[in-house]
């Protein structure tokens, strides 16, 4: 038996209490097990550390990430060019552990007029390949500008590590902008459409069952979100466990569960629990 | 009779050669001449400046621009809060004309870390009562995040001043990202759709009908782009001519003329003129 865990470790920093003893017993109990996360701003080293960190046991090779997916993608498909990237050191880091080269991130202000940015700023650089779209606080007019103008060539290729459009935030005040957001707005402006890493895209699961050997029947994907977790796991073919301590609640899987909408019935999940702590206490 | 002229004055600073006299003429045979733009970077005072300066007769009364109306509706709501405004002077000088509030517009860039940023930097206003975004070259992360937390206040009123995925340029090889591409991150981020003020939405017709007490079957839309100003024309009930000095070809129109669906038939012109030149010479 696999299990694929995602959104059910911890609330920004907050660990989810009872959530390491039952993630740690099912291992001892024999269980392979595998963390999923859409987040591209991390490394899988860096994974590992906040795991460890939050009391989780882990190794690079059970963290399946958006930015090391994106790596791999790019070395499938023999990617031999450079990468032009919105995005951070989680991206370009894993594109560095493979050979992958790309242009330099960070900070890419509008610090002159338009008519001076067109004319003189713009340096588009012949030997860029690809443009990779992750998450970027320092997403930028110039870097919009950049992008869409590498994606006229139409064999640039176009990635998108994942499409979630708010980033969690432990203040309620406030929506943050996710990386689905800056997708968006380098679709809107280059008229082309990215191929997508992260969850409800099935790359990630197609990615688990090849380089894992891992049979779909005996998955159990488990998540907090019925709209990117479940939808994904039912349509990878993995059996979907929800819990119960996310966004999605039980009132909402029973009424998608009486609806005659495939793509409501594809949200609801084969199991459900209210917290993985639960779960262990039945096992 | 009135003449709505869009997109066939100039490309870029080049004036289109002949269009001045012909728009000229047709004024002196006594033809009401309403200018329309979905540019919101110009107040119309500056629009009147830029006209005079090609060789167009032009009273601010004659232009009809995205800023203004959106001011116009802000106002038409009773508005009485602030704006924050994603976008330039153009649209906080037409808020100024009418004495409606808003935020400082300009640089507001991601100069810390995420956990200072959400901590610390976001001071949200309490009387802020609607999200404006026009074309911002100073879009950035702290712009979006600060547009989705206001909007996340049902009652905040979201306006886009028009929805053109890019921002016409006069150089080939870039990509220059226009209003649209800001208007879709906002719209992923906060999960609401913005009311568009610009082509090819209806509001601008409906504004000029009401405005200027036209007639809409004797009025005549001109343009050179099929999918944004004959669509336009056409939703609205004018009579429509295409101009041939734009993106628009004469094949495609051929095309779409002998189209069964509905959504091409209404991209066919009710007349077309290879330039405005050759339409006066005709008169």
């Amino acid at each position: 038996m696999v299990l694929l865990f995602t959104g059910v470790l911890w609330l920004g920093n907050k660990v989810i209490p009872g959530s390491p003893d039952a993630i740690n017993t099912l291992q001892k109990l024999g269980k392979k097990v595998y963390y999923i996360t859409n987040n591209s701003t991390k490394t899988r080293r860096e994974f590992v550390t906040k795991c460890t960190s939050m009391g989780y046991q882990a190794t690079e090779d059970s963290i399946v990430s958006t930015a090391f997916l994106t790596a791999c993608y790019l070395q499938d498909i023999n990617f031999n060019k450079k990468v032009y990237v919105i995005g951070s050191q989680g991206i370009t880091q894993e594109l560095d552990a493979i050979g992958i080269k790309y242009l330099d991130i960070g900070p890419d202000t509008m610090n002159c007029d338009m008519p001076t940015l067109l004319r003189e700023k713009v340096a588009l650089e012949p030997d860029v390949g690809a443009v990779v779209v992750g998450f970027d606080e320092h997403i930028s007019f110039p870097k919009m500008l950049k992008a869409a103008s590498y994606l006229k060539q139409k064999e640039c290729v176009f990635v998108a590590t994942n499409t979630d459009e708010q980033f969690p935030t432990e203040y309620p005040h406030l929506t943050v902008p996710g990386t689905g957001t800056f997708v968006k707005a380098i679709e809107t402006c280059s008229g082309r459409e990215a191929f997508k890493i992260g969850k409800p895209s099935p790359y990630v699961g197609e990615a688990i069952i090849k380089r894992h050997n891992v049979d779909p029947n005996r998955t159990l994907m488990i998540g907090d979100r019925c709209n990117t977790d479940i939808l994904f796991g039912t349509l990878c073919g993995f059996k979907t466990l929800l819990v119960l301590t996310g966004v999605t609640t039980l009132q909402e899987v029973k009424k998608w569960q009486t609806s005659s909408k495939k793509e409501e019935q594809d949200l609801v999940p084969n199991y459900y629990t209210q917290s993985l702590a639960d779960l262990l206490s039945l096992l």
